[in-house]
């Protein structure tokens, strides 16, 4: 058991995924993978735990029904190269574990993030934290760069220079922008990194944040594939109704045809089966 | 703002609510309510936030959409007396601060928990975590709570014996049984608190511990009566789907009728309705 | 018990204590003090605890034996405006609620950190992280003032015709510098906050986050004075040695004279005098 | 670097170290060690680190200056079968992941914790929550043993009297003792191991937990030898003085002989060196 590895995992170790123009994600290390979930949440039925033979329905029930601690049992250790403004929102996950290059003590380099043209968009009206759809005129996108990129240019020559004057890190950095790439090493467990991911692949999540969550979702699917599957089945396309909308739903749900049978044809199956049954029965009383 | 207090919360401010045969749950200080969510929410939105003008659509919106941080900004503390099974079971919620009754420094009362005739049960068959929902001969009951009751009397007996040979009390206390009453001070903010009772108000969890949920649940309802609403609507009474779930729902739900109008009725409205709709509309699709 | 509220905190609720600049602390909120300190220590020793009977002495015994858990039941609740680097170094105290004024909500103020003149220092070169503690040539200080000055105004320009452009805040302001100023609440219970304290008010952290540090340290005195004492005798202004500095100590150290009788006039009394004479016995030995 | 390996550690992966009657200590799976300590730090210190080139030094530096973040980049993995009262110690330390057996799935084991003989002791005068030195009457022992013997025996047959009656596990269980073993998976990162270790290696812990604490410290020496070496220099061994303390050593100690030539007949040298004379002098100030 101990030191399994997952075949598909090694294949991309220390393997940079670019990000954005300048960045990466990089798994350094990680430690299990779906058999220490299935053997963490076995611990918890001692004996007597045959009836629950087969590793995906148990996993499957676990992220079903909210046990997540036996996710918990899996530890990823990233390397990041991102720009400030993503580390920001990053870090608001407060359950991982996170050694960050210092601008006291190193001299920063001159990396910093520039858009593609496509993804410089307007203001979304209806969306107050993000961008709109529509594209911008050609003109427009290549004079927000050619700001962007003048300003990123002429903050690092001040930088150099206020270093040439010896003047310490860690003032000489402050007029630094947060488009600035930054590097850190970061190390979660999987029931945290999906909440992490199930957050930031989100369509309300800033794009630049998105990429790296996008990224690493695929790295996830290869050192826990069924954690992954069960996680997009149950969390990241699943949907959450609230009381009311459920009664929407109720009145106008035909539920006659949707019988035991009926459901195999979606690969609804034995308990999983039975407890949408009794959803649904539920949300006809 | 600094120290607003609830007149609701006020009144049940220090007063004992019983649980179970010996039990009790107590509010012992709070920090905040309502409109510390709100304040904490709009610190995040700065200038430009006069269009959220309604408190009661902004802090449902931060439920609807997970944005829990404005909820860890109320606080809770709690004096709780429970058995040790029960405690066992609470303290895995990490996110808490406690402060327990010690039978290495205290001797430990003769307080056991004895269910109520009632509530003794079979073990369930379908549920290998729980019990039978039929009730049991009245003379098993009987014959259960005389067996538990003279165990408790003998063991504490034995524990006293113990003490007046003067051993320590860490090991005096070691046969003591599961059934013991200990108390502790619990503090919690109210999103931690909110997922907690999410899942041991749930019917899967053990009876003597929901009593305590359900306790606490009344208690929040005072302390901050709108996130509570929304906790109900959207978490507590809401359902989740799986796609695969998803997709079976939507090939037998008529979405003809569920217009905006249509969902008046059911006082969906506003942003919260075209929410839903869209939702509806991805399903459909 | 509850609402216990301490005058000395009272007076300074809401109240704004300028940092830097155009920064800020405000104690907005607070739960329990001393008492509740105590209060929660007692549980834990339930009956027959009349021998520790007075207040001080037990809060500084549970600082001195690291018995960390009943400062865990005191909350702050802070309203800080703080620039962007200082958030940065702030937020890796993972123990915190937080709510942070967002770039991609709203438009930020056009308010930047600019040093004091006489805190632009040089590179220290003993000290890898830090400034020199000499002053540099007033033309220097001054270039570089003007020099961080100009360009904040600059870089703010630029995102003001971003912002006219209609191009999305949240990448209208990826060149904003660290240097700007954001805004937060931040809650933390007393633990916790003395170890933040313990970090930040060191002479290694930077001084711009010390200066955040030392005002909420005069705020913490008002809100919990015992503890603050006991936390500036034993933690802050105590000193740690390792095992060979001790020996090296201990082969220099004339401990003749030490008596319990010659530590009364060092204030050291009754139990405390008893521990230090033992740790010295175990030095010597 | 990913997927390093100890040899030292290797040898154990696996292995079941006997802890009281019938407990142990299982190292499941590990990540990283003393290398990846540096790794993290080093990201930290970006280009311009060449002159902290040596491993040892630096390791030793972070753990001097509570630099603990990168101890957080090694995670160890346990699994330990122990008495329940044991189990509620440990569980108060909340930064770990578990996974513990359920007594409303399983069926519990007849194994109880009976200590040995020696280790029965009567309750400290001198400590509240201790156990006095002294041995006790060896009749007293035995009396002590055959009680609680009796008493496992006799609730185990009640355990299984109502199992054969059907009743609910949840319930049938509630009057085994706080000596009954569970078992769980415990993981952790070092730098959060190292503070549960200093805590239950500590004198005052009950000895019961002590002697889970040294083994897994016998564990972490394996994995990651050169961060144990300075943990029990600088943490375990090393002693902290209170601002007062301090004033009465200074008082007593003869510096003038301590130059940095003395220091290294201790073998403190270098930067360490200097840090113990610089600490020495503000002592004497």
């Amino acid at each position: 058991m101990a030191h399994a590895t997952n075949p598909q995992a090694e294949e991309i170790l220390d393997k940079e995924f670019k990000c954005l123009n300048a960045g990466f994600v990089r798994l350094v290390d990680y430690m299990g993978g779906d058999e220490s979930i299935i053997q963490a949440a076995r611990v918890s039925y001692g004996k007597g735990t045959k009836s629950v033979n087969e590793d995906r329905i148990l996993l499957r029930y676990l992220m079903r029904h909210l046990h997540t601690t036996p996710f918990e049992m899996v530890e990823l250790k990233f390397h990041v190269k991102l720009p400030i403004f993503v580390a920001r929102q990053w870090i608001r996950h407060r359950t991982a574990n996170v050694n960050e290059l210092s601008g006291r003590y190193s001299i920063m380099k001159d990396e910093f993030y520039l858009p593609s043209p496509e993804v410089v968009k307007r203001q979304s009206v209806r969306n107050k934290q993000g961008r709109a759809e529509d594209n911008v005129p050609l003109e427009l996108q290549q004079k927000v760069l050619n700001m962007l990129l003048e300003d990123q240019r002429h903050t690092y020559e001040r930088y150099e220079e206020l270093l040439k004057d010896e003047i310490a890190r860690e003032l000489a950095r402050i007029n630094l922008p947060l488009s600035l790439y930054t590097e850190w090493y970061w190390k979660i467990d999987l029931h945290n990194l999906l909440h992490f991911l199930h957050l930031r692949m989100d369509k309300h999540a800033q794009f630049e944040i998105r990429i790296y969550a996008e990224t690493m979702g695929e790295i996830v699917k290869r050192v826990a594939p069924m954690a992954w599957e069960a996680f997009e089945d149950y969390v990241f396309y699943g949907e959450r109704f609230s009381k009311t909308e459920l009664k929407a739903i109720a009145d106008n749900l035909d539920t006659q045809k949707i019988t035991k049978e009926y459901l195999e044809k979606y690969n609804l199956k034995g308990l999983e089966a039975d407890e949408f049954l009794e959803k649904l029965k539920k949300l006809k009383s």
